[in-house]
């Protein structure tokens, strides 16, 4: 029985104990009896609580990891002593070296591993540009306001918490039902207004959550922030809300570089901007973030990927939008088996989902909390062919964390005809293909005498006919008779001796065309994240503290992400260590080793526990032993196992090798073995 | 005789050849001799002209460094196919590349050696941050209109530019006016708007350079793009126009961080924004720039660097605001003694001076062409105490790239004030000092009863007094008077029996202080553009050729931060070649050695030349003897030599060295031996 059949039942047998009750009492029978009826209803509740908690994992304590983050200044609130202002945060020293260890790991990743054009657009964006992509008219989100105080909220998301709600609040809900709410909740974002008013106003009848009030009928607002470049004022510019458009307007300029070659692939790290209306759970939903965005332009025929074979083997966790319309279930398919049968529309979106994959892996994530998940038909932009979401499973539940759409030709075409340049690429037709085509010869001497200032505006119009409208006119032209043509509104007459006309065929070489983008977009603030969400933990043989103790708590950083490589202590407050402690520390920073070095008077326990805490994977102590040439310890944070070594270059070089993944642990233990204390 | 006394000589010489050629035509001389003075006096003029032109070095072909930007997309403008809007810019491949390689450097060279604390806040700023800091009141520039259109120009930049011309098209200008007019300019961002008016408006009568027309009075013009940050509109913010309010707001946090310990220092890379009047010169003055910027805190009375002693020795191009009034002349000190002398005021400004010099010299700019610049007192802000400028020389003249400031304590305590937080820092008092305080001790009991609930303001009042009114106050006490104290407005007499004050002292152990903040601030573009200047040259052998070719240029990046480090080409377009050239290629990236393949049908001519526009110091070239197991030539950019190495590996592992500056060009050719062509 699936856990969603036994959910059921139990909701059955519990809404069943309830009808029990009430006729109980109904029929007056002995509060014993009622009572007992009452305490299997309670049982039944809190197996059901038990069983759905089962179903998002163990209870993540949410609580000690923001404490964590703000004591350890991982990131805190931006102008925090000025009182604050939602959405803001900024990054500390460890949050920066992570953040930066994310962007470098996923430039190697996808620009460097795939040779893709870096640019580097501005934030402040002309506001032509944003009229073009649409973003001044549409980028905006449905907003209610409190009737009485003005107050504003994000409509869709007040939906989905009051479903949340309720369906928490109704352990004995039917399926049928449940499944119903989750569905409109999951559609939030994508009802009309008009739709929308009618579930939170008639159907649901939510009212403001910190007054009780009234609520309006939900209005568009537009997210980006506003601002006016210049001195005299009136020229309107915006914070980019999204990095892409920088890209695009300068689409041309890149494919010069490229030498005219397609496909290519543009990246751009860099902020984005979105005067979000209720900004909420910290980075996920902040109002100014950093993205990572790839536009890979390619011809819309030709969407395979060279690389495809190499990745196709690779399994995938897809939500596709069937399955979340029908069984809710998330199935592993390989790249190759989701292209083959059409779920993913295509090799390169499919390769990117592969390389997205492979970089949250790199990471150091939980692969079993990550899934793509495919846009709903009514998600999906108008202009968008296919889309997938990256989602990693948080403590705020399933988080989109990276988006990869194939945008088909929409935002060069916009671009395009907003400004009347050309964005096109071209490619070489092999072999050149042959086309029919009317050849025109026209006398233009004697037009002009005919038609003088308005020859030329004829000589377009018949250029500009079709290839059958050519002909026609061509044949009434040699069977002699005259033609008329409607030329800007004037009637000019044609004579045979002006023209000839004949079918033709010719060589076509080249092609130009639009050409389709895949874009795979990344958060990088949610990323970042989901890695302290995943590697964040309690030592386990200490849960159970002292009263006011402060729990042992540690971030697994994988090394290559770990902003603390190595911390460097001395045993004890002596002189003699601490000099050779903080050389050490010098040594390992020359070698590119970020380490720190603590020669406080604070017990080795509470050193490390430090180093936990920012996530240092390993740590040298330099203890009396070493001042007996007997060596140093290197400590690795997971295991708490040490060894010992007596030089210090082959010390720094096993950190470098460890930090470098050239060498494992498990292989350094085995070699040097575990040292036990003295 | 130095170059300004020959000029001097020179201009006197012009003026008198001047005043003798009226005598002449007055006293109606022939017209012969009249054309012999003149033909002297154009002579006069010419050598003078050709003077002041070796001053300024051989002329910079900027147009040439320019068409190559762009023509490589280096940077272009913004939003360039939407009309472009000016100040704004976009870095494309290669310029995304520089500027990181420059950024890691500095991380290197001073986050990390120095072991600072790197921090990143917001760009979009609360309002109260930007009050408290003196931006939203202050951070102006004064500014023009044009009477008649509207069109607005930055009063300074007009001053400056009219006495630049006035300077340039007058050659024989007596020294001392070239001088005065100089200093007005040099001084022109430090007038008052009424002062600029006069300067302006009535002393050189400047007009609109567009149209001729009058100009406005100078007015203030906030420099801060505005937005408004919420959906309910009602609170302001600001695009940062420095990063440095971001780590002064997370100061407490900071010195959390770090253990309550001082001194330390935090650095931040980011974006400021200025709504420039008149943005110009590129990268040089743009409204939205790439900074770098560090927050050194240290104890007011301790701006000693403990690692002064390693850089006391370093020489210094400094161009002291004494010189700068006097002399006009460029001093080489060593920090040592421009410290000891008092030319720079503590030892940690002349440290992180010494360490941007060092900066500089990795970069690959030209040492010859920098120097310190200190800021006359009219420069300075009010608060600050010492500031030096690191200008460097380019083809827009000597350009400010980044400051040294001692901000003194001004930005915590405005920021302390202003939020009502503390943001001290303290230090043991090492050993404790004796205080003296005046002992209170009162009969509450009795001070209740009499003063009932204000009481408490009474006591209050009495703990605020200083020393010596308390111990006056206990005098009088003890001397069996009754006393009468005004607490809020309101008399209340304090009887004998209810008070002794008595005069005692006590160990100070610590002592709570505002940190002063010495500030090296960098524009990283402006940094970026330096490099590209001084690295920029034509090959001298082609400068003459042919009508219609593209002169070969040249980056002479050095490796560190080249963007393509090795490019790999194929001699002929055969497919055996093209195919080792592509692998090579990908070898080297794996190394993390950024190559590019040029597997075109181009000659190897122009491919060189193509890589040489980019800037990549070393070739790859796979040949006909490639094919016969003869190996690969390796070519260097700057001397144009070839070596030929038979493995693979052993090439890449000698680009690596090269790259990494582990072995130099010339012991590579000593060792391996030209190759000149089969």
């Amino acid at each position: 029985m699936s856990t969603d059949e036994e959910l059921e039942l139990l909701g059955a047998k519990l809404t069943s104990q309830k009808n029990q009750i009430r006729q109980l009492k109904k029929d007056g029978a002995e509060s014993t009896v009622v009572q007992e009826a009452v305490a299997q209803m309670k049982a039944l509740e809190a197996a059901l609580t038990s069983m759905q908690l089962v179903d998002s994992g163990p209870a993540f304590d949410r609580e000690s990891l923001e404490n964590t983050l703000l004591r350890r200044m991982v990131y805190v609130p931006s102008f925090e002593i000025h009182g604050g202002t939602g959405g803001f945060y900024d990054f500390g020293p460890i949050g920066c070296a992570l953040k930066e260890a994310i962007q470098n790991i996923w430039r190697r990743h996808f620009v460097v591993q795939e040779r893709m054009l870096q640019v580097e657009a501005t934030c402040l964006t002309a506001e032509s540009v944003l009229k073009a992509s649409g973003h001044v008219e549409r980028f905006t989100d449905l907003m209610v306001k409190d009737a009485q105080t003005g107050q504003c909220y994000r409509a869709d998301k007040l939906l989905e918490d009051h479903i949340e709600n309720l369906v928490t609040k109704t352990p004995g809900m039917p399926k049928v039902e449940r499944e119903d709410l989750e569905r409109i909740a999951r559609q939030a974002d994508a009802y009309t207004p008009t739709e929308l008013g009618d579930l939170l106003n008639r159907r649901f009848e939510i009212k403001a959550p910190d007054t009780g009030n009234v609520l309006s009928e939900p209005f568009p607002f537009n997210l980006m922030f506003q601002t006016s470049i210049g001195p005299e004022g009136h020229s309107k510019g915006y914070l980019r809300p999204e990095t892409a458009q920088g890209i695009f307007v300068n689409f041309k300029r890149l494919l010069d570089y490229n030498s005219g070659k397609m496909p290519f692939a543009a990246a751009q790290l860099g902020l984005g901007f979105r005067n979000e209306i209720s900004p909420r759970a910290g980075l996920i939903r902040c109002r100014e973030f950093q993205m990572a965005e790839i536009e890979h332009f390619v011809h819309p025929d030709e969407k395979d990927h060279p690389k495809f074979p190499q990745v196709a083997g690779v399994e995938l966790s897809l939500f596709s939008s069937d399955n979340q319309l029908t069984t809710g279930k998330v199935e592993k398919v390989t790249a190759g088996d989701a292209v083959a049968a059409g779920m993913i529309s295509n090799e390169t979106l499919a390769y990117f989902m592969v390389r997205t994959q492979l970089f949250c892996e790199k990471l150091g994530i939980d692969m079993e909390r990550v899934r793509f998940r495919q846009h709903l038909p009514s998600e999906m932009a108008h202009y968008a062919t296919d889309c997938w979401d990256l989602e990693i499973k948080l403590s705020y539940g399933w988080v989109e964390c990276a988006g990869h759409a194939d945008r088909a030709c929409y935002d060069l075409k916009v671009h395009s005809e907003f400004t009347n340049n050309d964005l096109k690429a071209s490619r070489s037709v092999i072999p050149p293909r042959e086309e029919a085509f009317a050849a025109i010869n026209a006398d233009k001497k004697l037009m002009g005498k005919e038609f003088k200032k308005a020859s030329a505006a004829v000589g377009a119009y018949l250029e500009s006919l079709s290839l059958e409208e050519a002909c026609s006119l061509g044949d009434q032209l040699t069977a002699g008779s005259d033609a008329h043509v409607i030329v800007d509104g004037v009637s000019y007459k044609i004579t045979p001796p002006m023209l000839t006309i004949t079918k033709s065929t010719r060589l076509i070489h080249e092609e130009r065309f639009y050409p389709s983008v895949i874009e795979p977009s990344f958060g990088i603030g949610r990323i970042l994240y989901a890695v302290l969400e995943h590697t964040f933990y309690h030592r386990e043989e200490e849960i159970q503290v002292k009263k006011g103790d402060v729990q042992r708590v540690v971030f697994k950083f994988n090394p290559l992400l770990a902003p603390i490589k190595c911390g460097v202590c001395s045993l004890l407050k002596k002189p003699e260590q601490e000099k050779i402690a903080s050389e050490i520390s010098d040594l390992l920073v020359e070698k590119d080793l970020f380490s720190t070095c603590d020669i406080s008077g604070a017990s080795i326990g509470k050193k490390y526990s430090r180093l936990d805490e920012l996530g240092a994977p390993f740590c040298i102590t330099v203890d009396p032993g070493s001042m007996e040439g007997k060596g140093f310890t290197l400590r690795e944070r997971d295991s708490q196992q040490q060894i010992r070594v007596v030089e210090v270059e082959t010390l720094i070089q096993l950190v470098a090798d460890l930090c470098e993944l050239k060498s494992t642990w498990e292989t350094v233990v085995q070699k040097y073995g575990l040292d036990t204390g003295n």
